[in-house]
């Protein structure tokens, strides 16, 4: 999010006020909206654009397809629901434009089939600038409920999946969001609190710790780092740390939980996921975002996507 | 829709199949969704461009808001359906960004608290390209469920609101769309089938012909026609007729319907909408579109789109 988009988000929801039928309105990861089914619907949307969320010179259409639905997907794993049908919208520069379109849904549709999402409608257009994909993604709760962000209580350890970091190398383009492990947790264990990481793994932490009014100590050592920030690190050219860039790249859309101590240990424990959990901290009364290594423990400013994300 | 939105529309509908969760997928003015609760929902979803569906260089952004949401109102209108929230993308020119998004929103935050729309989510970015405004709008239908495009049958009269064609003179940017009497006679009435004018009057009627299997004859004396498609047509500068005009500009977002022979005559007997309701003809058995005029029938070829809207 540039200063420009999160000082418009401010000035929007104070604008909006309270909202009547979602309770957490534009402050999770999607809304949550009661239409007087059995549950309620988690409802997100994200737009990516060339130049931006991809480069449509160097990127597999395809790739870009599976993105622009998987980025909305992750919204949906973040709250815990099952997905349910999506709405893409298209922009396609007029050259190349029926093959294009044709790409890119060759790539969201597989992803679309493999968790269950109908695409159910859209708006194809074709014009003479950049390409850009919008989605709409419905999903529902579980019995459950949904995950909301703001239930972390002081105690709850800091859960994650996967690993993070470089992004930009690739994973960002065909990562797998992870709806099956938020709905398998969500089912068999208390979760208090959950985000994916889109902007970076401590601003992605952070913005728990605000929801849920505690804060949060990272234990840096146990950060798992992906091997392309690693790589990025050892090429040096921007002086970051494979550690620094694990905690602020962003575009990891791994899950990121709170959760209470006897559940946590369970699931760390057990995990029968096909992908890693790891414990990375835990949830503290005060307010704020630290991290410890060698038994040290400093601030830590939340930092990502800015540098993360614009290329 | 040009012809390349319009052969990757049958390539995606071949290539997606028949839906199951909704069952008039992309055939029809919004997706039906049947998510366990009292009524389906309807959700739609359309992108606009600067250059392509409005000129920022000229148009006041707090119109370019309102239409945003006006165009997907007047799809959720079609169906009879109840809107209920909005989802609003936005990219927006770096240069000004902040200042345009607040504009936008300014505009189309009046119009939603019309129709008791609520903002429950979006997506803003910045970005060096032009505008680019997509709404996805969530409805849900009555009781008397969603109309549908394909029920037209023989005999019905073919009713309108409103009046048609130069759209682009204005009525595009600040129209109010047919939200309430759709609501209102969908209530009080039987309605067969229903659209909206988006594409051009002979464009629209033809495609609830096409989903209906039927025909429809069209008495051009009787078709409203706009002030503006008369002005048009005295500056003759593209050689079109008025009635031309009406028939074909497209951006009308009225509604056209397909209603059995006595309900058709209350209707229009004892409107007592805010808005003009017309007959301008009436569904036959025989596929096809004509116009009746002078008490003579010829074939009226469906056009619309292609020279009503890209400018």
């Amino acid at each position: 999010m540039t200063a420009m988009e999160a000082e418009f988000l401010a000035w929007l929801a104070e604008r909006l006020g309270p909202s009547q039928r979602s309770p957490v309105g534009l402050r999770d990861d999607a809304a949550v909206l009661d239409v007087g089914g059995s549950e309620p619907l988690v409802i997100t949307t994200d737009l990516i654009t060339d130049g931006v969320h991809f480069r449509l010179d160097r990127d597999d259409p395809r790739q870009i397809g599976h993105k622009a639905l998987a980025v909305n997907l992750s919204d949906v794993a973040a709250m815990a629901a099952r997905p349910l049908c999506a709405f893409v919208s298209l922009l396609v520069p007029a050259r190349r434009g029926l093959e294009l379109a044709q790409e890119l849904y060759e790539g969201l549709l597989p992803l679309a089939e493999r968790f269950g999402v109908e695409v159910a409608g859209g708006d194809t257009n074709t014009w003479s600038g950049p390409l850009v994909v919008n989605v709409a993604l419905i999903g529902q709760a579980t019995e459950r409920g949904p995950l909301r962000r703001d239930g972390a209580k002081p105690g709850d350890q800091l859960l994650v999946t996967g690993c993070f970091g470089g992004s930009l190398g690739g994973h960002h383009l065909d990562f797998v969001p992870r709806v099956t492990e938020a709905l398998t947790l969500h089912r068999d264990f208390r979760l208090h609190a959950g985000v994916d990481c889109s902007d970076g793994l401590s601003l992605d932490v952070s913005r728990i710790c605000a929801a849920s009014g505690c804060g949060a100590v990272i234990e840096t050592a146990e950060v798992p780092i992906r091997p392309a920030a690693v790589a990025l690190a050892a090429d040096a050219s921007d002086g970051c740390s494979a550690l620094e860039h694990a905690l602020s790249d962003g575009e990891d859309f791994e899950l990121i939980l709170a959760v209470p101590p006897d559940d946590a240990a369970r699931i760390v424990r057990h995990n029968s996921l096909e992908v890693p959990l790891t414990r990375i901290g835990e949830f503290v009364a005060e307010p704020g975002l630290w991290q410890l290594a060698g038994g040290e423990r400093r601030r830590l400013i939340p930092c990502g996507y800015e540098h993360g994300i614009d290329r």
